[in-house]
C-alpha cells in the first residue's frame, strides 16, 4: 500500500501530470522480485474473488484508460489471467456504434456494470467522452438537444461522471480507475515495434499516428479528467507505464487493496436454514440405493 | 485425441448413457501426470486463444450441462482460469426471468453467442428446455401460441436446436458440448459434503434434493438430447465426472482439439497496407522530439 500511495489521486488537491513519473526506473535486479510479488498478488486476488462471488454483495469495476500502446490489453492479460472467468467480464469500448450514439454517452457502459459478486474491466470507458471527446470536440457533430451543446459541455460531464460514480459506489460497486501513464518516447518505441514485428502489425493502426499528434492535448485532457473526478471513494491511480512489469504489479496492488477493503467472506447460513440442511442430510442418508 | 474419442458422440449411431462410465478409476499414481497434462493443455489453449482473438475469424462456444454438483463451476474455474478474460465470456443460465420467458426459449442464449475471435462458456444453456423442460413439462405452463403446445414439443425442439447449431457452425462458430456424466452415488457424496462443510453451504439448495428424485428421468432426458443433437460438426462429449481432475483434463483435451482444428494465426497485413506502415515509420522517426 505504501508504494501505491504516491500514485493515488483522491481529489484533495489539484495534481499536474508532469509531476508523476512514467518510469520508476526499477533496476533489472529487482525485476524478478516484482514479478514474484505480482504472481503472489494474482493468487490472493483469485482467492478474494472466490469469496466476493460466493458472497454476492459487492461488485468491482476496473476502468483502464491510457494512450495507445500504454499496455491496457497486456495488463488485462497478465494481471487478470488466473482469475475465474465466471466472475469477471471484460468490455472493450471502441468508437460508439449508431445504437450507442443514439443514447446518452454513459448508456453503453451502464449496461455493462458488474452484477454484485462480480468484477468488470472496462478497457476504455465513458471517460473517452471527456478525452477524445474533448480533444476533438466530438459532441459538436453528435445529434443531441440544443441545450446540451451550449456552455461548458465537458465541464458538465465531469460533474455527471462524478455523481454517477458516487451513485454506484453508494450502491455496492467499488471503482478502480487506472491511468497508465506512458511517456511520448516510449509510445514511439512501441509503435515502431508494432510496425517492425509482423506478428504485431494487427495491433497497429495508421490512426494511432494521427492521434499521437494531439499528445499534449490528450495529456491535458487526462489531467483535467483526473482532477475533476478523483474522490476519496473513487480515486484515480496514475500508474507509471514505461516499464510494463512494474505497471502490472502496481495494478495488482490497487486491486488487492480494494479487495482487502471489501473483505468478502463465504456466506454462512442462518440457524433456521442450517436446520433444513440437516433434514436434507437425513433424507440423503436414508436413500435405498 | 485417442483418449477423447471414446467419449465423443457424433450422432452416427444411438448411444445409451449406461454404456458410458462415470468413473474411469484413474489410479492415484497417475493423478500427478494428469494434472501436469491439464496444466500443459491450459497453456496451449491460452496461446491458441491469443491467436484466435487477434485473427477474429472464428468463435468457440462451450456448453456445459450436467446434474447438480457434477463440477460445472469447478471445471470453469480450473480449466479456464489462465485464459485471457478479455477473450472469454461466461454466462450462467438460471431459471428464465420474466423478460426471457416472454421470448422464444433460445433467445437469451442467442444474445450471448461469442463474437468472432472470442470464446463463450454457457454454464447450462438452451438444453435446459429439453432437460428440466422435458422432465417437468415446463412448457405446459408457459404462455405461447396454442399450436406450439400441440404434438411432440420436445421432439420439435431437438430439431430446432440441431438446425440452430448447424446454422452457427456454418457462420464461424464452433460448438463444444460437454455433458459431465456423474454417478448418483457420487452426487450424494458431494451433496453431503456441501451440507457438512459450512464454507460450502452456499452452494447447496434444498431444491437440489427435490431434483435428485427425478434422477432416472433426467438421465433419460440427457440420453435423448445427446442422441438427437449430436452431429459430426457439433458432437457431444460424455465426460466421466466422478473424478474431478480427470474430467477437467478431458475437457481441456476437447477444447484443445477444436483449437487445433481452427488453427488460428496472427493476421498479417496485405502488401498495400504494409507500405502504409513504412510511411508511418518514417513519420515517427522524423519527429523532432
Amino acid at each position: 500500500m505504501s508504494e501505491l500511495k504516491k500514485f493515488t489521486v483522491k481529489g484533495t488537491k489539484k495534481i499536474e501530470l508532469d509531476d508523476f513519473s512514467t518510469d520508476e526506473k526499477i533496476k533489472k535486479t529487482e525485476k524478478e522480485k516484482i514479478l514474484a510479488k505480482t504472481e503472489e498478488n494474482r493468487k490472493k486476488i483469485a482467492e478474494y474473488q472466490d469469496k466476493l462471488y460466493s458472497e454476492g454483495k459487492e461488485s468491482i469495476l476496473i476502468i483502464l484508460q491510457a494512450m495507445d500502446a500504454a499496455g491496457k490489453d497486456g495488463t488485462i492479460k497478465h494481471v487478470m489471467s488466473g482469475l475465474n472467468p465466471q466472475g469477471i467480464d471484460v468490455y472493450s469500448f471502441k468508437s460508439p456504434n449508431s445504437e450507442e450514439l443514439s443514447h446518452d454517452y454513459m448508456w453503453r457502459a451502464i449496461k455493462r456494470l458488474p452484477e454484485k459478486g462480480k468484477m468488470a474491466i472496462f478497457n476504455r470507458s465513458y471517460y473517452e467522452d471527456v478525452l477524445i471527446g474533448k480533444v476533438h470536440k466530438l459532441y459538436e457533430n453528435q445529434k443531441m438537444a440544443d441545450r446540451c451543446k451550449q456552455g461548458d459541455v465537458i465541464g458538465r460531464r465531469y460533474k455527471e461522471i462524478k455523481n454517477f460514480e458516487k451513485y454506484i459506489f453508494n450502491n455496492s460497486c467499488r471503482i478502480i480507475k487506472i491511468f497508465l501513464h506512458l511517456s511520448k518516447e516510449e509510445q514511439k518505441k512501441r509503435f515502431l515495434e508494432r510496425i517492425d514485428l509482423k506478428i504485431k502489425n494487427w495491433k497497429f493502426s495508421t490512426s494511432d499516428i494521427k492521434e499521437r499528434q494531439y499528445w499534449d492535448e490528450y495529456q491535458q485532457a487526462y489531467e483535467d479528467a483526473i482532477n475533476e473526478t478523483s474522490t476519496k471513494d473513487c480515486p484515480w491511480y496514475i500508474i507509471p507505464a514505461d516499464q510494463k512489469f512494474y505497471a502490472r504489479y502496481l495494478v495488482s496492488e490497487a486491486i488487492l487493496d480494494v479487495m482487502k477493503k471489501i473483505d468478502p467472506k463465504y456466506p454462512t447460513l442462518p440457524e433456521e436454514e442450517r436446520r433444513h440442511l440437516i433434514e436434507d442430510k437425513e433424507l440423503l442418508l436414508s436413500e435405498n440405493n
